[in-house]
Formats: C-alpha cells, sequence, structure tokens
C-alpha cells in the first residue's frame, strides 16, 4: 500500500512510521520537513500536496496542535487555535482526499485520552479529542467508495514525559511504538468508525 | 435562584423556562428576542450582557446552530459555523462569566445524541456535539468558588419531527418538556461533570 503519514517526523509519527515501513511504502508529510510539506489548515495547501503526491491508499495523520492552559485564562483565541489545527487540520485531510484517495482507501486520526480523562490545564485539548472522536463515528457512515475512517486516542507518551509527566501524574504512560500498532491494525485491517483507545 | 435561560425563545428553551420558572427567577436571552439579546459567538457582546443583568445563579444554554449536509459536500466554513456557534458560543457563556456568576453557580450546555448516535448528513453536528460533551467532562474539574457544569444531551425532540423525521428514523423522540427535566437535574442538583443523555 502507498500511505500518506502527515506528521510522520514528530514522536508518534515516527514510530507509525517505523511500523508501517517495514510492509509499505511510505510518503511522510510535514509542515516544513518530509517528504512532502502541508499546511493541515488550509484546505488549498491540503489539496495541492494530494495533487503532487497522485493516488494512495491509507492516510495517517499524526499531526495538531492545541492550546494547554488553564480554563479561567482561556482565551477565545486559544481555543480557535486548536480547533482550526488539530481537529478542522485532521479533518480537511479526509474531506478533500476523496478525489485522491483510491477506492477502499483508510484515513486514521488521532486524538488523545483526554476526552474521557480530562487533567487539570487540559479543557482545550479534551475538546479537540471529543470533536476528533466524535467526527470519526459520524464520517464512517458516509465515508464513499468504500472507504475507512477511524482515530487513535493515545495516552500520554512515555517520550513525552519529561514534559508532561507534572501535569499527567497517575496516567500511565504509552510508548509510541505500542501506539503505532493501533494505527497498524486501523491502516491494515478492516474495521471503520472506531476509536483505538490505547491507555 | 436568578437563573440565566440563554436560547429560551426556542422550542427546548422554552420547556426549560416552563420548568424552571415554577421556583426560580429567570431571565431570558436571545440573539434578537427574550428579556436581553447576545450574540454568543462574540465574547464582548457577552460580557456586556452578563455586565447589564448583574450577578446570577445559574446559567442554561439551549442555544446554538450547526450546519446539517452530506459529508463529501462539507465545506470548512459549513465545518466552522457550528464549531463558532454551537460550540465556542457555548464555552465563551461560560469563560466570560466568571466575574458575575456567584460562587457555586452552575452552567448547563446542550449537546445531543448524534455525538455517540450518528445519522447520514450528521457529521458536523456529532462532531460539535463530541466537543461540548468533552468540554463540560474537562471544564468541571476547573471550575472556579465551587461552581458547576454539566451537559444535556437530548435526542431528537418530539416537536422537531415533523423536520427532522426521514433523517432521524429508528430514534425514539424526545419531548422537550422531559428533556426540560435534565436541565432542572442539573440546575437543581449538585452534580458536576455530567453528561445527562435523554434518549
Amino acid at each position: 500500500m502507498k500511505i500518506l503519514i502527515v506528521g510522520g517526523t514528530g514522536t508518534l509519527g515516527q514510530a507509525v512510521v517505523k511500523e508501517l515501513q517495514q510492509r509499505h511504502e511510505i510518503v511522510v508529510i510535514g509542515k516544513s520537513t518530509g517528504d512532502f510539506q502541508m499546511d493541515i489548515t488550509d484546505p488549498a495547501s491540503v489539496r495541492a500536496t494530494y495533487e503532487k503526491i497522485g493516488p494512495f491508499d491509507a492516510l495517517v495523520c499524526t499531526a495538531g496542535r492545541v492550546h494547554f492552559g488553564p480554563l479561567e485564562i482561556l482565551t477565545h483565541d486559544q481555543l480557535n487555535f486548536g480547533l482550526q489545527d488539530k481537529l478542522l487540520g485532521q479533518v480537511n485531510l479526509v474531506l478533500n482526499a476523496f478525489p485522491y484517495a483510491r477506492d477502499k482507501a483508510s484515513f486514521t486520526l488521532t486524538s488523545g485520552v483526554l476526552s474521557d480523562d480530562p487533567v487539570v490545564f487540559g479543557a482545550a485539548v479534551s475538546m479537540v479529542s471529543g470533536a476528533v472522536d466524535a467526527f470519526v463515528r459520524a464520517a464512517a457512515i458516509e465515508m464513499p467508495r468504500g472507504m475507512r475512517i477511524n482515530v487513535v486516542s493515545p495516552g500520554v507518551l512515555q517520550e513525552s514525559m519529561d514534559k508532561y509527566a507534572a501535569f499527567f501524574r497517575g496516567h500511565e504512560p504509552v510508548s509510541a511504538a505500542r501506539a503505532a500498532l493501533a494505527y497498524s491494525k486501523s491502516v491494515e485491517g478492516g474495521q471503520t468508525g472506531q476509536i483505538y483507545r490505547v491507555v
């Protein structure tokens, strides 16, 4: 399969590349690195990159940024940032792909454990993750030409604990390699509309 | 209690007013009707209206619009419409209220059954409802001064079935009066961080 991995140069993305490149042709897409560049928040940029890459069988997105900070001082702009980036960015990847994705192509997005298991300072992150989960569940029943869509919802990454440990006390960290298995299940399996929780 | 009901002139809002006005002082807020007017998508408009109304004990929001339409032709603007209106509009009501809401004030937002139980053409609606649910679950653990926050997630309203029946085949409609009980439970009870599913 030809598999596009958006965010494939990040911590989680690299683990997904490592897992899937053993068996498939991988195209890494980044904001400023990777084989191709794309701004996921801009539908025109998404389409232009797809146009360059040509037909593909699967897309994985491990990209997407969200503001992390105290509820009482969250601003409208900080909330909008995650909605435009991690939420609509990932949705843009799906909705603009239909002319380029092959029949039965799969899409695997990324949310996160905070949708169900919130932490202090994480309200904007929870909001975005809950939206991605619900979008995927709904989009699955309308995907055209046998296409599939799933989402991986990983816990805090072991590799990020130096930065996040203080905010995720009591959370059991997940290695990127273990989370990558869920992407493999989504891409190389046959399920659709699933939320793969890796916690 | 002094209770603000944003969207109190709509079908669901009227039922909530009817339920709560038996025991409380109600202030109805609408976009162009009601006792006070406010544009929930504009934080400055939200604050200006709170400034006029003064201190309150509870806020209920039954307002918020989302685009309903086929996944394959959903546009970025249509997706953004619901994010700015039903999602950030409701979040704006909470985040701008802290200087005006009394200690232990409660906030009760509205999502909808599609977050968990999607229908064809409902992906943008599901996305927004899932975001509202996750935001409430997360915000609850950071609310200041003993304030509470819950969300009511009603099924399709009996009163709207003339318009929506074709899109919700097999869904058991819920009367607005029955959904209103969940708002009463949230406002007049003591729970926080709850998703009250009325299906």
